[in-house]
């Protein structure tokens, strides 16, 4: 297995120079647009890698699959249902327009940023330190990685220029979709999007997910196996931003990506998938991470399809 | 003319029964659904008037025809035209979709609360209160009443409930079109909304728009006639949100109206129209005020098609 | 004023190279360019021209100000109203769009090709030629030229690559919008923006606009006075396409303008304009025709805002 | 496996009230709204079957699974996601919107109707009778019956109701995505949405698709195990409509549904599933149908994620 990691590495490296590294915060342009890594961790917990499999990074957009799996544990599924849907859409990311269009208020699914800010606002917690303090621990638990952390340099960035997801939480709170203090919410949701790991820790997270909830290496229920479906159900139809047709057709598998460079994969009853690619193509997917994960795909006969 | 104008004003006040209060803001449902007033101002600045002519209101959505004349008078049309467009739309005077969907990222026109906020954005002033001090200065003068100011209380709710505003103005930050404090941006709209005035005092205005910008009391030129010009334009093309093709079908006169239940009214080189009707048809119009000017308008032949 | 009309000929012709002949129809590609002409005729019938005065081109969209009144004279304003809005709209001239989105299914206004289809299927008639004659004598009597007709060419190449407006009329048909026969409306469609006239004709129908519908040369009344107003009024809003509101501002005459490079042009009370100027700006609108009128309505003060 | 189908059968067929039946085709509203059957076929060629599992009626919109396989067969993947992408959309079947607002004019999936059209029109043949001859053939080899033909009372109705498609196939013609004669291609469309079926059928048909291609009970390869699972993936993130979303993270089977009452369900490895059940939600999903599969999904573990 280490060795097929390795020459699909060397195979599709290549590809990272025809993408883009995201440029919204200047700390996303210091990534080297040729690193790719991947690491997959089984349901015994054995682990394969190859590459920058542990190479450090913002895992951005990959957090919406844990704020989504928080938010319905902390008010059950249909509870976060009325607030944001699960329905793909064929806006973009950020879209505004499917606010105000349809009859419906809710944000079309979680893995958009608008109905990720309603997930985020849904984690329970007496201060936004502590439900901080919940997606870390929760990430620390699935990786077994106690340096799990924050990017200070890209949280403040983030904060800095996040006035597009200010105007989807102002939109949605006139709406009463959203309740609270907006900056406070959107404070959270941009901590959470500054969350550090690696591929190793993204592998490992897809385990647990791929394993129904349940963590390999320790035999511990980190999450119902029920939130584990809808999650790997959501990204499926919704991960790959409005990429995600196309990606479950060539690929199969469900999957989340993050402008970090990030893709957090998960087989049921296979594996967990983490991958590290920065340069981005211009849905905003790991381009070289993509290509990778369709020839590990077809070797490993992976899809669910 | 008074004897028409009272005739008009109990021929129509009854409509006031079929609409309905603004009710966003709790000082709006304190009005009385039957008032109705009107004034005519002409251009040697004789006055006509029946029913509630001097009753005081907040102007609201009206303020966007003064925040545009001060926007151009400040930067010039082609500056201004680059950060709002001129053209009407079907969308509601609250949407956003047109700023995700359209190429170029302006509001359609400065009658939208969009375009009306960058109008405001780019009225020149050290201060925040400098700002607002040309607002009413303008105002003071093309009234010729010392005693218009802000209704606080009025403010003071347009602030809380100013979300839908919030996610426009953002957004519009996040595409370069505003610049600046968005909070303090608010504001000052939430304030020029709440200047408060009487259909005397819109009626004043609207002769000074009629008669190219000359003050008909004084002589005095409060503004250019070609900042004038493309008021009374926009007035047409925009001024009735999205029954503005419609009013200018049955009335066809250059028209400003406000959720307060103001129309100002500017018939070119012959008189100044104010009118108070509290009670608003669906698009947000004064119902009564409507068919008041419909009446007015086919008796007096004043559209100017 | 001939000389007048001479010297902006030859100051705006250079626009023509700035701008593209519309290519859908081979036909119109032949045009030149360069050709610019303009025609005045004032209330009492005095013609004064310059340029391209006689030359003979396809009136296109022009001919939706036709059909609109023919359309309200079979019918009355308010059964006109069912089936399509006055409002202006920001959407292209052969958008699809709003017929999906709005509530009510009605067109725009009928200066969209939507709008202009349902006007065309509500004039009345026991067949398709006893239709279109009424279009044709129309324009007999308002340009007192007998020569009036179709360019068979053009009709042909119009219904061959006329898709569009095939699925803007199946889609209306769908919503209950457009009764009848969807091949046979289209094709008197085709055959009205397939008339053929001069700059001329046009100035001389421009002129019973203006005179609220009496041909100013015989004194007969040719259509109502409610109908030429409501006509003028739709050309001011929605007549240039999504350019109707810029081009209120800078010029503000009512006019219409059409794809084979005509503008008819109407200032009530005072005189009807024709130009002609093939060449088209990205809206569609004859780019040197558009700068010719700036000059001429600034010249001569004709806005009438 | 048939005593459980019974007991869900009778659990669950008091939905069917709760649901409306199809109105826009006279023989659609024929039915019995209580109606409801089952059939699983497994990958040994095993039926088991509860209810109306032999009921006839016309498969609809399930027939899209079928254009769109013959499509790729016929032309390979690439070229049909030229003409047709496979994204998720959130609007609804009969869409025009994201024809016109979308840069590439495609539609989104071939799950909607205007995609349908597209795969349809790809199908190779002669003549329209050798088309659809082949569609015939495949679905009478797929169901190991011979009698499978179309419905003629259907097929007329929606002939004659189908202005919307035409709406859809003469704009997409006019972007250049559909070419030929518009009525003939649409004529082929109307046939194939009428062919008839029973939930047998179904179940059997979906046995082949579980089954990557190969007839169970043949051991015969009808079509390509990539063509099937290309065919699967868009089954689950476009088949149920606007609604696939919420019956991905329900049920989470690959599956179609038509609003003759019919769902076609497919799941890897393991079965094909027909149901039948006329009375429809308001997506345009088989009540009683999507209740029925979501308790047999939980009762056999059969989600995919």
């Amino acid at each position: 297995m280490n060795k097929l990691l390795t020459e699909l590495i060397e195979k599709n490296k290549v590809y990272g120079n025809k993408g883009k590294l995201a440029s919204y915060i200047p700390a996303l342009l210091k990534a080297n647009k040729e690193d790719l890594g991947i690491v997959i961790v089984d349901l015994n917990g054995e682990e394969f890698s190859a590459g920058k499999s542990d190479k450090i990074f913002t895992i951005q957009s990959i957090s919406k699959v844990i704020s989504l799996m928080l938010a319905i544990k902390d008010n059950g599924y249909q509870k976060v249902l009325e607030k944001v849907n699960v329905e793909p859409t064929g806006e973009g990311f950020n879209s505004i327009v499917n606010l105000e269009t349809k009859d419906t208020k809710r944000p079309y699914n979680p893995m958009i940023n608008a109905g990720a800010i309603v997930t985020t606002s849904l984690i329970k917690g007496k201060t936004e330190e502590e439900k901080l303090k919940k997606l870390i621990d929760f990430m620390k638990k699935a990786t077994n990685n106690e340096n799990i952390g924050i990017n200070e340099e890209v949280y403040v960035s983030e904060k800095l220029t996040g006035d597009r997801n200010r105007a989807l939480a102002y939109y949605m709170k006139s709406n009463g979709i959203l309740e609270g203090n907006i900056e406070e919410i959107l404070d959270l949701y941009f901590r959470q999007c500054s969350i550090e790991g690696s591929a190793r820790d993204l592998a490992r997270l897809g385990a647990v997910l791929a394993n129904d909830g349940v963590i390999p290496w320790s035999g511990e229920i980190l999450i119902e196996k029920e939130i584990c479906r809808i999650a790997k159900t959501i990204m499926v139809t919704c991960g790959m931003y409005d990429a995600s047709g196309e990606f479950a057709v060539k690929i199969g598998i469900p999957a989340k990506s993050g402008v970090g460079g990030g893709i957090l994969g998960a087989v049921p009853k296979r594996m967990g998938i983490g991958v590290y690619g920065p340069a981005l193509d211009e849905k905003g997917n790991s381009i070289a991470g993509i290509e990778l994960l369709k020839d590990l795909s077809n070797e490993l006969d992976l899809s669910i399809f």
